[in-house]
């Protein structure tokens, strides 16, 4: 059991966003969307080779009679989140959840203010919090996802997406979510994919809202997750989140997490780190028209710009590989027409 | 890791059905099935207070303005495989699988004619073979489970279920599935529910047939897993079954499986020995309209009878309970109209 890793993939690799549950904005944007989508499927994707690409792949993966056809029941998808379905900047979103939730339940132990990790998340010294290292870390992670029900933590992480903000935008963090991706998802699935996500990020996390937010259902979502046990001693059964590490589903877990959960090599993969290459190689050696993309952070301005540097996100083999794979490489400030819904 | 869980699970207490994949046929079945369904939902099951009770209660979780109505998000059904879906006498299905690969295997490997628990197996003495206990049995599960590509054991098991017949009917595995628990599968489905299996039964084995057979498709399989191992050595990269326990879905693991690979509580399940009970008990005992079917094995002439003194599919507490719980149990000798699709 490599802890380790999960704190790794939580506090630095991972990504997930939460939800603001705006119903009725979401519902006119499906509308508006649905609308667009007759006449050009990814409006907010700007003309050129990776909206070429994907647009004819999806066309000769889908046409009876096509050398390239691909039966429905193989036209899976799957989508890393953090980076590729939202930001994941300046900090993956559930270190925010961390944090807060820390600040949260404070004042239940007064003995934090003079306690690390918890006095430097609660001065706001991120830096002197993880000091300590993986025990730090993991003594955070345990606080703050283990030692309650699954019910619990699922209300937890409800009540923070309905209220916490991002600290450049002052968006909700499910506000936060690519509007090119969320074309993307929907025009797959209209032609027959199913679409999951596999992240480094907290399975039990995601779960919470990925079904309003991108339309994956909670039994379409892998992720990382802690071992939940089935207790019966209460008044009513429950299953209780253990401080225990059960599946890292980040860089060649990925491929893993795919087989344990889904069972079928995907057909399109989509990434935006080198945490995503193996699921990317794994996708894209099978047999058949297979497709790999790359979402390239490299609009500052919009977004974020990070690549081969990044110690969160690192991009680097990714880049050097995408061409001897065919993987198609998606540039943010040049191929999307807008990042986040709410741009104009 | 108990892998002396997962033996059992795969020797003892699993089971799973194996493909005969008569495309045509399953065709004109399902034609049939459908006509059949715009008049009665559930022809095979007789009139009486089983059937009635899952008609009422898809009937009130399904319409809108009902006090019990259930969004279709939530309409998660799980079912038990082996003796919930097909047949799991004399042996369970998987064990067959086993025996067959050793004999398969056999001339490769001359050793095994003096050498347990394989000599047992090829001489047709089960109970020589398991003489070893736990150490025979795992390594029978070795032997034919692991040290292969996830590829190469989905090739063996479909080329076995397209072949292999039962002892007593001589009808392909696949064909012993359950025509009432076809329609029951098929009639949820109609109303905007996602089925499952949750077996204690090898995930693996089954997703290579489920879709076909129960229309389940793999990422709505749980099961139980031998860990895989992403592998990049050669030419292509593949996944390695390794010989180590990942999960063992039964009993109080079945709760735990439906967490990780669902993520929601069922709002219907159905299951047919104490090893069911843990998945039955944490479905009903959710909020709102649940529903708990245990399928009772009471037809030795039509299938096989078997509960309380059963040493591999022992029913015993769950019938002490079902009252308690407000568990329906289904008497296939009575309930049933039929009991295979190819019977009468």
């Amino acid at each position: 059991m490599n802890i380790k890793n999960l704190v790794k993939g939580i506090l630095v690799g991972c990504s997930v966003i939460l939800i603001s549950c705006h119903q009725e904005d979401a519902k006119s944007d499906t509308l508006t969307a649905a609308a667009n989508t007759a006449m050009d499927p990814l409006p907010s994707w700007n003309e050129g080779l990776a909206k070429q690409s994907i647009i004819d792949f999806v066309t000769k993966t889908t046409k009876e009679g096509s050398a390239d056809f691909v039966p429905v029941v193989d036209r899976i998808a799957c989508f890393d989140n953090d980076g590729t379905l939202w930001t994941e900047m300046p900090l993956p979103t559930q270190l925010y959840f961390v944090i807060d939730r820390i600040k949260t339940l404070a004042p239940q132990h007064p003995e934090w203010k003079n306690q690390q990790p918890y006095k430097g998340i609660l001065e706001g010294d991120l830096k002197a919090a993880i000091a300590g290292g993986e025990k730090a870390l993991m003594e955070l992670l345990v606080t703050t996802h283990a030692g309650m029900t699954t019910d619990e933590f699922d209300k937890t992480v409800k009540d923070w997406v309905a209220t916490a903000t991002h600290p450049k935008t002052g968006k909700h963090y499910t506000e936060m979510v690519y509007q090119p991706m969320l074309e993307l998802l929907d025009y797959l699935r209209e032609n027959g994919y199913k679409t999951f996500i596999v992240s480094g990020g907290g399975i039990d996390f995601m779960r919470v809202w990925a079904e309003q937010v991108y339309g994956v259902p909670p039994y379409q979502v892998v992720g990382s997750s802690t071992k939940v046990r089935y207790d019966t001693t209460g008044a009513q059964p429950v299953l209780i989140k253990l401080a225990e590490l059960n599946f890292n589903d980040d860089k060649l877990g990925k491929p893993v997490g795919i087989h344990e959960h889904i069972g079928k090599r995907p057909v399109f993969t989509a990434g935006n780190s080198d945490g995503d290459y193996g699921m990317l190689q794994y996708t894209t050696t099978g047999s058949g028209p297979r497709f790999g993309l790359y979402i390239h952070h490299t609009d500052a301005v919009r977004e974020y710009a990070y690549d081969r540097e990044s110690g969160l996100a690192k991009l680097s083999k990714g880049l050097d590989d995408a061409a001897k794979y065919h993987w198609v490489v998606a540039d943010m400030q040049k191929d999307w027409k807008k990042v986040y819904p709410f741009d104009k």
